[in-house]
């Protein structure tokens, strides 16, 4: 089971939400140990809110079922990500979270879960999908993976989560958006 | 009646929601011809989330009811402020919407409403305000406007909105809060 994220698909994950993903949410973010509780709320609203309203909530989901080998582990999830067109925007899309399980890291689960999501949101008109993170030390390998996989740093904004924690903006604009072949 | 926003307070505007209000903000947004009608429906939802929700929304708002010299106009309001604590942050809040109608401009109104907004953000534990607002040389006035009012630009994300329409970002550090006290 290593290596069944090498090669992501469409396929590979589960994009539609189910009530017991709520708490499955909660408890992965939570298990990263990256979030603060308001956070983790914000987490689990999200899912509820795509129970409630279905698509008009506006999030697109990817979830990765816990796999065999991490079947000992409490979390049902070994990762997940929540992503969707800024309706304030012609065709910005925000990765609002990704998350992967703590024993489930390392193995490539991340970066299979981003490819997929910006496949999906590319073909939805996607030209530029946004990361919101935080510049706080704790959080460079998280900036170092979003580098590694194409995006760039388009701002920081100081203390804005709180004094001393700055949000880091990253982007990257997607080679198979119609906009990027347009402005080539 | 030409002074009377000159020394704003906190009861020179109504803070409370009136179900009316979803259609006059929905117009008074409109008659501004600042907004695409996905930007003008937002504005209108977040009126409505808040007659629903009250408190838990989220947002608070300040409305200009229409003054008497500018009675012969078809807008309820003369202009209006939106905002709110951002809740995955210790203590930014956003600036959501600040409007004027087109026939009460001029006349120191979005001046006095981004004053009392500040004050009332202040007075609950914002340290800084965030306002987004366009590239676009249609905004140079808007810009021109919050930079007057102690806002700086901390950042401006390409494309954003569309193509060719930036993001720019203001931020304005309050002088009133606690945190900037202790940070000075």
């Amino acid at each position: 089971m290593q290596s069944a994220f090498r090669r992501p698909s469409e396929g590979t994950f589960r994009g539609f939400v189910r009530a017991e993903d709520i708490d499955a949410v909660r408890r992965l973010v939570a298990a990263t140990g990256f979030f603060r509780s308001e956070e983790i709320a914000v987490a689990a609203e999200l899912v509820e809110e795509t129970l409630v309203k279905g698509e008009a909530a506006g999030y697109h989901f990817l979830f990765a079922d816990r796999s065999e080998d991490t079947a000992e582990e409490t979390n049902a999830l070994d990762g997940y990500a929540c992503f969707g067109h800024n309706t304030m925007t012609v065709s910005s899309w925000d990765l609002y979270w990704i998350a992967v399980a703590p024993q489930s890291q390392g193995r490539g689960l991340g970066r299979a879960l981003l490819a997929v999501a910006e496949e999906q949101a590319a073909a939805r008109g996607c030209e530029q999908m946004w990361v919101d993170t935080s510049g706080r030390e704790q959080y460079r390998p998280t900036r170092d993976f979003y580098l590694s996989c194409g995006y760039r740093v388009a701002a920081q904004l100081e203390d804005f989560y709180a004094p001393g924690d700055d949000k880091v903006v990253l982007v990257r604009r997607l080679p198979g958006a119609a906009g990027s072949r347009i402005r080539a």
